[in-house]
């Protein structure tokens, strides 16, 4: 603690990221990475922009990025916003659109970065239980409220939530931003991207960490309408007027230009989650019906407290939360099948 | 507006940064970026960044790349902060340090940013004038005040300050935060850094983008005592744990240890300036002595708001502010040697 602090930098608690130890043999499970690679051809941009042209501030509107991301989507570019990963577009979206004088709801379990942005920008936040199943169940969320943020899939449980409950929510709360935070969307839940034609007060944030495998490169998005992208381009512009650089519009322009590596590697991913819950269940894991790259875990014999460093110990990291109702659980990533094949074998040495 | 934004987003005026336009030909003397290109080991750091591992997220903590800068200065890496662009920097140092019950004080004329940040953090501020020939006074300072901030040289006018008179600062004020902006101070102004052992208050902050001419990577640093990093650390925790991604961690470690590459442009760019200096005088420009990448130069018989588009018409682009004291004045950017040649000559047939 400092005196020469400002009253806020007291208060705050920050976010802990999963770990990034660098230990060569790892089998890395704890933080959602893609177990494939980028597009080749995002990386032969990333490359080609690694050129005297970086003496050059880049686009600070990235205009061709988000024609790119637009026309990927069927909206207009004033309807896109991009930031130095979701986290950016998320703390941005928390400033400029989520606190009012009612307070922010969002579910009791979920992405543990929504109350660290809540400290920071000094948002009153209100917690909705999901149900005995981890279920988001909207009708809950008929109260007051100014303004409403979920995850869907949701986080870390991975559970989806289905389109018709979100049109059910925009439709119960038309006047306060609502919005779904799509990181795992593409795993298999529904996007709510059709909706923004219909609802004003809907932003969808995207990333490129996961399904485009780009977590080194920190790209992320919003749709939504032109009215809100433009608060998120007031404060960004209050904040950073240059937040991707040159390497990062590039890469993810040719990531987004490559739909049949993405649709390859996602089809991948989903084929060896099924086999990993298979074999979960097999040793006896009870495992949420999962929609994102992770499966939510836990078994009735063995508590998570003791499972995440047995694991550990035979080098293999998942994530574990020491909070209620989630303390016996593990979030595991879907990593390659030999890794899916590793943590398996193990899991049957400690828990067989 | 809209009824969805929050309270603040309705307050904000953004900065706007120096215009982007890509023209072919273009001269572009707006934005103080390098004529000369990066270091070739820099690129090819980044470009062997593009790589597979990119699925992966980056350092959280870029530790790799603060112990370089800690060794390069001298310094530990706790001493060090680092953050995507000088601005982003800056931004989470309004929030972490420059808030307080009493004004932050900065020049008249100054980075035009700083008083975007301001209305951002809700923080009070008061501008202390330059005196007559655009020289920061520390004398001036000594006033009621909760934090100073200023750039060294000063932004636009590219004067620097003696460090003595930063000593004097910093002993005038040992409990409030100082935090000087050495953006430019590669260029010729004496650097503030090896004040921080003796003054826990001084927050030094520095850029990759115009010295090392990687403006297109985004990467910005702070150096200082451990608490005072440490009050950054705890912003930025709270608003993205992964500000610099993986080509931006390794190419600034490239950059900062190819020294005789940085020397080598630094000697071309400061030479060029005087030519450019002379070459001015000799057209009659009045230039203020320049310790940066710039020059601010005007005329007595042409205004800079005639100056300014009658270059433009001829493709070279300049920045002018339409602002108090300084409406008349032009900030021209040290370009290449032909560069310089196409400026001389265009104020020649312009002003001449």
């Amino acid at each position: 603690m400092s005196r020469l602090w400002s009253d806020l930098t007291h208060t705050l608690s920050p976010y802990v990221p999963g770990e990034q130890p660098r230990i060569p043999g790892l089998i890395k499970l704890n933080t959602n990475e893609s177990p494939l690679g980028p597009s080749p051809k995002a990386l032969a941009a990333i490359a080609a922009a690694a050129a005297e042209s970086l003496r050059l501030y880049p686009d600070p509107e990235a205009t061709e990025l988000r024609k790119t991301l637009a026309a990927y989507h069927g909206l207009t570019p004033d309807q896109v916003f991009v930031g130095n990963g979701s986290d950016e577009v998320l703390a941005h979206a928390f400033a400029a659109l989520l606190k009012h004088d009612a307070p922010l709801l969002f579910p009791d379990i979920s992405y543990s970065f929504y109350p660290v942005y809540c400290r920071l920008y000094g948002i009153e936040a209100q917690t909705v239980p999901l149900d005995e199943a981890f279920n988001i169940r909207v009708a809950d969320y008929r109260r007051r409220a100014g303004a409403i943020i979920l995850p869907n899939p949701n986080a870390p449980t991975g559970v989806a939530l289905p389109l018709a409950d979100i049109e059910t929510l925009l439709s119960d709360h038309p006047d306060i931003p609502v919005v779904i935070d799509e990181a795992y969307v593409d795993f298999g839940a529904d996007t709510a991207i059709p909706l923004i034609a219909k609802h004003d007060n809907l932003l969808v944030v995207r990333t490129f960490s996961k399904s485009r495998a780009l977590a080194g490169l920190r790209v992320g998005y919003a749709l939504a309408h032109p009215d809100l992208i433009a608060a998120l381009t007031r404060v960004k512009d209050s904040f950073n007027s240059y937040p991707l650089g040159r390497p990062a519009q590039a890469g993810a322009i040719a990531s987004v230009q490559d739909e049949a590596y993405f649709r390859e590697t996602l089809a991948t991913i989903t084929a060896t989650r099924t086999r990993m819950v298979e074999g979960l269940t097999a040793l006896g894991f009870e495992t949420l019906p999962s929609s994102a790259n992770f499966v939510f875990t836990k078994h009735p014999e063995h508590s998570g407290a003791a499972l995440a460093p047995a694991l550990r110990e035979r080098a293999i990291l998942v994530r574990r939360w020491d909070a209620p109702r989630i303390g016996d659980w593990l979030r595991i990533t879907v990593g390659t099948e030999a890794q899916t094949d590793s943590l398996l074998a193990a899991l049957a040495q400690i828990a067989g």
